[in-house]
């Protein structure tokens, strides 16, 4: 059985904060994220997300909902969602990481779009299941907020291609290395 | 009198560290990264540091003292430091950042690099006392360790210069937006 190819995406401050102080959301990032986020998302057959960012981002998502591409959102509580849930297109689980990558691998998916939180991505990350990470950098330093990463990670990656998406804002896409964990 | 320009040099992770968990100093960083960062101190005539930022590269320090570069050490304690100091090339001091750059601009001193730490880089910031940020981006995540920046920031960059200091690891200099914060 083919394995997804797992991406995370995220957009953060120079110094690694996915959200500005205790906002909610992606409010501080750039309409070219924006139109670079909508864009990339299309060349994927799924998503990925935690529970929090799906209440961020619901309305958008729930008028969006396409069967080209299914979401997963993970939670510990799938059935408060039910009224939201869509089978093929919007689903809830509280399966394990790698329950949920198995499901979509035998599913016949073959793109999934890690989209966060924090959580999210650090599991990725520290179980070796992230391809590659793709990190818009805002020019901005906010000091605090939720960061990109949590634990004690010895993540490295190879620099596969810088793109300038505006004059200040740069596009980073990452390869992750695997098996690098100590 | 001319003020000086202050310039905040530092290498992190993708995800905004400037220590791996709690390692002291910059084991993490790439020999590029040493290189480029050894070359581009020779262009400033002062430096500028927190006192644990002092102590971690003290050997070093002590070793390459030179009348051409004056460094300021900030600590709450500068008597302790006594036996290190020598006027005009390694100096204490627990005066404001606001004196220090007054007496380095008063010495005729014309470009300052604040080398850290955290709330040094911080400080600089939220008193618009900072002209650029000189980012060290090595292709690492670690979940933990000192952030680049603490507090509450609503700091604004405009990107100057990308380098590429090898394949994996990028140079990102930025100018500091000034007055911008809320």
């Amino acid at each position: 059985m083919a394995s997804v190819e797992i991406i995370g995406i995220a957009a953060i401050s120079l110094d690694g904060f996915i959200t500005r102080h205790e906002e909610e959301g992606t409010g501080f990032t750039s309409p070219e994220d924006g139109a670079f986020f909508r864009h990339a998302l299309g060349s994927f057959d799924c998503a990925l997300m935690g529970r929090r960012t799906y209440e961020v981002s619901r309305a958008h998502i729930l008028a969006s909902l396409s069967s080209g591409r299914l979401r997963v959102v993970r939670t510990h509580t799938p059935e408060a969602f039910a009224v939201d849930a869509q089978a093929g297109q919007l689903e809830f689980t509280s399966a394990s990481l790698g329950q949920i990558l198995a499901d979509l691998a035998a599913r016949g998916k073959q793109r999934c779009a890690v989209l966060g939180g924090t959580s999210l991505y650090s599991e990725c990350l520290q179980r070796d299941q992230m391809d590659e990470l793709w990190l818009t950098l805002e020019p901005l330093g906010f000091g605090s907020g939720k960061p990109l990463l949590k634990g004690r990670l010895q993540a490295q990656f190879q620099l596969k291609r810088v793109q300038a998406l505006s004059p200040n804002t740069l596009l980073l896409q990452y390869r992750c290395l695997r098996g690098v964990s100590r």
